[in-house]
C-alpha cells in the first residue's frame, strides 16, 4: 500500500444515477485535498461534464493508490476481485442502511475520508479465493470471488452428484443442491444462508458449506486456507459455478472443479473505531429483542 | 377402491431392462390367479412379445383396479400424480434398496401380492398438492405433485424476492433461494435436506420450507391441508416451479404462484405388518451408530 | 363455554406490584357492566382493600365464565394449565410487548374487553399435553403442559440415553441433552430454539424436538395429537422432566415417561381481528429488514 | 517432544477390568525393547502383581517421555488435560470403535507401537483452552478443556440470560440454554449436536456455538484462538460451566467467566497414514448411502 494516497479512484454503484451527487462531492473534495481522481468509466456517464480522468479498473488498478466506493456491498464484492490482484486497497461508502464491506456512511463521508487521508485508519487483510474448471484435461480460465464459490444445479430436477478431495485426499461423495466454499468475509452472505458459521474476517481459513444435502449428517466443514479443494462432478445437468454474483461458469458431468485461496489477500480500510461485531449486531439484529 | 382386484395395472422403472424379468413373472402370476393384467406403454417395449394388454397411464386410470409399481422411490412418485386422481390404489416393489413408498421387496414379491390380493393389506391416504401459475390474468395449467412443489430461482445469480399470503393473509417477505411446500410424503424428501421436520405421512397437512432464507429467523412452518398458499414473485430471473421430478413450469417476475392441497388423496397399498418407523430407522441410519 | 359472561376471573402476574392498577380499572369496568369479578388469591395481596371476592385457581375454575390473565405470556403459561381443565376460556392482557398468548394491549383494555362482553372475540382451541413418570411400576402424579413437556440431563456432564416409542411402537435409541414434546403453541417457544418448526396453533398435532441430538440425522418429527409417546430411560444422572415452566419432576434411570394430549383443549379467547401470522411477524422480525 | 521416547506411561480406561490383558501386553511388549514403562495409579489395581513403576498422572507428567491411552476418547479426553501442561505427547489405542482420538486399534496395537517408537509417527499440535469464574473480584481456580467449555443452565426452567465481548469489545447479550466454547478437536463433539461447524484439528481457532439461543438469528462464530472471551452472567439459577465431562464448576447471576486458549497446545501423535478425513467419514456414516 502505497501512503499517503496521491490517486484516488471513485467508483459508484452501476445504473444508479443518485449516486452522482455524493461521487462529485468526494471527488471535488479530494481534489481540493491536491489527491488526484480518476473516475471509473461506467460511472462517468451519470456525472455529466467534469474534468476527472476517466479509467477502467484495470487501468485503476495501475495507477490507483486507493479505490473508494460508493454504493452497497454488492457494488464492492465486484470491484474487490478487480482490484485486490492490483494491492489496491478499497473503502466502502454505504449508500443507504450500514454494510458488512460499505462502513462510511455517506452522512460523514467527507470528514471520515479526509481523515482517512491523513492516515487515520484500520487495515485489514481478507482473504479471496480462485477457482477454475478443468474439462477432458483442458484448463477454464480462473475467476475470483470475495464471498463464495458457489457450485449449484441450477433448475435441475435432481441433486447434484460430486465427490470432494482436499490435498488430495478424498472427503466424501456427496447428493445436494449444491456446495459454497466461502471465505470469512462470505460467511455472513450466501453461506450463513445454507447454515454455515459466522467467521470472523480476519481469519484465514475456508468454510465449506453444503447447500441442502441430502444426507443430514453433512455438515459446514471449516479448513485452512491453504487447502486446495477439488470437486469432481459425478451428475448433473444444469449446473454452475458461481463466483459472488459477478461471474458464472456453467459445468458439466465429469468437470473437476478446482478451489483454492487466490496468493493476494483484499486490503479494505476503516474508519478509525470501526467494529466489525458491532456492524454484526445490527445487520443480524441482535439488538432487538423479541 | 374396488376390491377384489379385477384388473392390476404394472408400470416398470423406465428405461431399466432390468425390470423386465421380475414384472413379467408378477404378471404371470396375477394372470395365473384370474386377475386381469395391463402393463404401461412404455414398460412394455421392454417385455418382448406378450399376450398383456397394453396401456397408457390415461387408460390405466380408467381401468384397473390396483397399480403396482416396480422400481424405486422415483418411479412411484410420477405414477401417483398420474393415478391417484382416477382413485386407483397402488402398490410398490422396490428393484433394490428399501423405498419409503416401494415397500415390497423383491425377494416376498409373490407370496406378498398374494396376500394383497386376498386382502391382506394395509391402506393409507396420502395428501396431493396442486399448483397453478397466475399470469397478468391468465392462469397456467396445474400440475400435482406427491413429495413437493419447489419455487427455485435456479441458476440466477440473486435469491428471489417473494411475498407469501396464506388463506388470503399476509404472512411475509421473503428473499431466498425458494420456497418448498411439501406434504407429509414429501417431509422425507427435499424438504428433509432444506431444514423441514419430519411429517407422519397419515396426517393431512403442508409444511411450507424456505430454501437458503436470506433471514435466519425464517424456519419451516406447518400449516393445514385447506390452507390455500399463494405467492406472489417480486423479483427473479431464472426461476421455475418444480414439482416433485417430473414436471417444471418457468416463472417470472408479477406471477403469483397459487398452491392447494388436491381434493383426492393418493391411496397406497401397504403389505400387512408394514412399519413406517421401521422405514425411517434405515433410511436415516438410526440404527447405526456413532 | 357459557356466554354472555357472568363471572369473570382476574388473575395478575405473580410479584408484579405494578398490576394492581390496570387490574382494579379492569375490575372496576368488568363490576359496572354488571359482571361479577372474582380475584386471583396471589394477585390480591397487592391491590389493597377493596371488595372483590378472592379465590384459588381451583374455586375460579369452578366458579368463572372466563378468566383474564394480566401480565406476559409466562403468566398465562401457567394459568392456562389450572384453568383449562375446568373449561374456562381465557383471554390475556399484555402488560409490555405483545405476547403470543397474552394479545389485548393494555392500552386498548377497556374497548377490547368491553367488546368481548358482547360477544366480539374469536374462540380457539389449543392442544394441551400430559405426562407422568412410570417408576417401578408405580405411577407419578401427571401434570400439564400448554407449550412443552422437556426431559432434559439437567447440569450432568453426559448426555442421558432413552428410547422412545409410539404407539407402542419402537421409534430410535437415542443419546441427546434431552427431548422436547411440543403442542402448536409451544412451536415458538423452546422448541423453535432447539430447532423445530413453528406450527400453526389451531393444528392438533405433537412435534417432537431433539434437543442437542448425538446423530445428525435425529430431526424433529410431527406427529398425530392421538399418539402416545413412551420414552423408556436408559442413562441419565440428573434429569427431569419439566412442564412449561412450572412443574419439574425429577427422573432416573428406568423410568418410563409416557406423553399424550390431554383430553379438554385450552380455550382462548382473542380480539375480533386478531392475526397469528401478524403476530408472528412482530415475534420474529420478519419485518424488519438486514 | 524426547525422541526417542524412554520413558512410557500406560494409562487405562477407568473402571475397566478387561484393559488389564491388552495394557500388560503392551507393557511386557515396552519392556522388551527396552523402554521403561509406568503405570496409572488408577489403572494399576486391576492389574495384578507385576513390576511396573505405578505413578499419579502429576508424576507421569515429569517423568514420561510419551503417554500411551488404552479405552476411548472418553478416557483420552481425562488425561490431556492432565499430560499436555507438561508437554508429554500422548497416542491412543481403541478399546472397541475408532474414535477421533484413539486411532490405534487393538488388533494392530504392537506393530504400531513398534513403529512409532521408532519415529514412524505423525505428530498434530491441537489447541486446548482454559477458562476461569471471576466471582465477586476473586478468582476460581481455571481449569482445561480438550474438546469445549460448556456454560449451560442445567436444570433450570428459565434460559440463562448472559452477555458476551471478546477482546474486551461487546458482543451481545443472549438468552440460551448455554454456550461452548469449543476448540477444533471439540468440533465434532457437543458442539457438533448444538449446530457447530466441523473444524479441521489443525486449526488453531475457537468456535463459540449457542445452545439452543431464543434468537434464532444467534448463530456459531468462529474466533482467533488468541481471543479472550468474557461472559457476564446476568441470570441464572443452577447453572454451571463444564469442562469436557471431567470438571464442572458452578456460576451464578454476576459471575464473568474467562475462557481463553492454553499456551501450551496438546501434542497426539497418531500411526503413520493416518487420515482424519477417513475418520470423519467413519464417524459421521458418510460412507452409508441412503
Amino acid at each position: 500500500m502505497k501512503f499517503p494516497f496521491k490517486t484516488v479512484a471513485l467508483i459508484g454503484k452501476r445504473s444508479t444515477p443518485e449516486i452522482a451527487a455524493p461521487l462529485l462531492e468526494l471527488a471535488a473534495f479530494l481534489a481540493g485535498t491536491g489527491v488526484g481522481v480518476i473516475v471509473d468509466e461506467l460511472t462517468a456517464p451519470y456525472l455529466g461534464e467534469n474534468a476527472y480522468t476517466v479509467a477502467t479498473l484495470e487501468e485503476m488498478g495501475r495507477t490507483a493508490d486507493l479505490a473508494i466506493v460508493l454504493g452497497g456491498d454488492g457494488t464492492m464484492l465486484n470491484i474487490v476481485c478487480a482490484l485486490a490482484p492490483h494491492k489496491v486497497p478499497l473503502a466502502g461508502v454505504n449508500q443507504g442502511r450500514l454494510g458488512f464491506l460499505t462502513d462510511i456512511s455517506l452522512d460523514n463521508m467527507l470528514p471520515t475520508i479526509g481523515a482517512m487521508l491523513e492516515g487515520k485508519f484500520v487495515t485489514e487483510q481478507r482473504t479471496l479465493l480462485q477457482a477454475k474448471v478443468l474439462r477432458e484435461g483442458a484448463e477454464s480460465q480462473s475467476a475470483l470471488a470475495f464471498n463464495e464459490v458457489v457450485m449449484h444445479r441450477g433448475g435441475a430436477s435432481s441433486m447434484m452428484e460430486f465427490e470432494v478431495a482436499i490435498d488430495g485426499e478424498y472427503l466424501y461423495k456427496q447428493r445436494a443442491d449444491g456446495l459454497i466454499a466461502a471465505t470469512p468475509t462470505g460467511s455472513t452472505a450466501y453461506a450463513l444462508s445454507a447454515g454455515g458459521p459466522i467467521v470472523h474476517p480476519a481469519l484465514d481459513i475456508i468454510t465449506l458449506v453444503p447447500v441442502c444435502p441430502h444426507a443430514l449428517s453433512n455438515r459446514p466443514i471449516v479448513l485452512k486456507s491453504h487447502s486446495v479443494l477439488e470437486v469432481l462432478i459425478h451428475r448433473c445437468t444444469e449446473a454452475s459455478l458461481r463466483f459472488d454474483s459477478h461471474t458464472r461458469f456453467d459445468v458439466c458431468e465429469g468437470d473437476r472443479v478446482v478451489v483454492s485461496r487466490f496468493p493476494e489477500p483484499a486490503c479494505l480500510l476503516h474508519p478509525e473505531g470501526h467494529s466489525y461485531y458491532h456492524t454484526l449486531r445490527e445487520k443480524l439484529l441482535w439488538n432487538k429483542t423479541y
